[in-house]
C-alpha cells in the first residue's frame, strides 16, 4: 500500500509517498511543487493550476492508495489564512479527483504519531522520519513535513485495521 | 463576449454568465452549486470535487471568455476564513484550468460598480442586476451575487478597452 502525504502551501507544496507493508514503512519519493514568490493577485489562478497539475502528476506517477493533508494552523492573520486555505483546497481536491480518501491531521497529531510528543521541533520530526524511512533525503523542509504526514496516516490506517481485526484495540 | 462571475462558498457556490456587446449586457444563465450542510471534515475533499466539477461543467457549457471571482471578506473567524479559502481556491482553479484569466473584485468594488455606492445592501444590488439584465431570475442569492461580479468585470473590461482606445480615459 502506498500513502501520499501533502503539506499544503501556496508558494511551496510539499509531498511525499511511502509504502506500508504490515508495520514496515519504506520511502518512495518526495518533492516540493513551487509556484514562486507571492506575486500580483491576478496570478493566483495560474499558481493554483501549477499546484493542481503538480499534485495530479505525482498521483499519476506514484499511484498512492490513500492520501493525507495537514490540517492547517489557523492562528495567523486572516489574509494568510485565506491564502493557505486556497492552497489547501487544491491539496484536498487533487487526491479526491483521483478517487482517494483524504485523511486530515493537525500538526500536533502528526508530531505525536511520528515523534511521540505533540510539541516536537522540526529537527526532531525530520530525525524520526529519517529513522523510519532509512536512506531518505528530503527535497526540502515541506517535503519532510509531507513524509511525516504520510507516516502519521500510515500509522492511523494500521491502527484502524488492527481495531477491525481485534475488535477492541484502543488506538485513538 | 461572455463573462462568468463566481461567488465562492463551500456550501453554496454561486455562478452567473452574461454577454457583453459594446455597452449592452445580457443574461445567459445563473445557478448555485450546492454541496450540502457542513459535514464531517473527512468529506471535504469530496465536496471540493463537487464544486470543481460543477464549475468545469458550467465553463464547458457556456464557454465564457473571461471570469471573475469575489475577493472574500476576511473579517470572520479563522476557521471560517480557511473554509472559504478552500472553496475560493476551487473557484479560481476551474477557470484557470480552462485557460481563462480570472479577475478579482472586493465586495465593495462590485457594489460600487453595479449600484454606484460601495455600501449598498443586497436588495439594492439585486435590483440593479435586474435592471441591467432584463428578465433575469435568480437561482438564489449567491447566483445574484455572481451575476453582480460578472457585471462588475464586464464594466472593468470595457473601461480597460476604452482606455486603450482613447488613451486617456480615467476609469479606475
Amino acid at each position: 500500500m502506498r500513502v501520499l502525504g501533502i503539506d499544503p502551501g501556496l508558494r511551496n507544496m510539499g509531498w511525499g509517498v511511502i509504502t506500508v507493508e504490515g508495520s514496515r514503512l519504506g520511502h518512495v519519493a518526495n518533492g516540493v511543487i513551487r509556484t514562486g514568490q507571492d506575486g500580483a493577485e491576478t496570478e493566483l489562478g495560474a499558481r493554483l493550476s501549477v499546484l493542481f497539475r503538480g499534485l495530479c502528476a505525482v498521483i499519476a506517477q506514484y499511484a498512492p492508495d490513500a492520501a493525507a493533508v495537514e490540517q492547517t494552523f489557523v492562528n495567523r492573520d486572516a489574509a494568510g489564512t485565506l491564502k493557505l486555505g486556497q492552497a489547501r483546497g487544491i491539496a484536498l481536491l487533487a487526491p479526491a479527483e483521483a478517487g482517494l480518501q483524504v485523511g486530515e491531521y493537525a500538526p500536533n497529531a502528526v508530531k505525536k504519531t511520528v515523534v511521540g510528543v505533540g510539541h516536537a521541533g522540526k529537527e526532531q520530526v525530520q530525525h524520526m522520519v529519517r529513522v523510519q524511512l532509512p536512506g531518505v533525503s528530503f527535497a526540502g523542509p515541506d517535503a519532510a513535513d509531507a513524509l511525516a504526514i504520510a507516516i502519521c496516516h500510515a500509522h492511523h490506517l494500521q491502527g484502524r485495521a488492527l481495531r477491525v481485526v481485534s475488535g477492541q484495540r484502543g488506538v485513538a
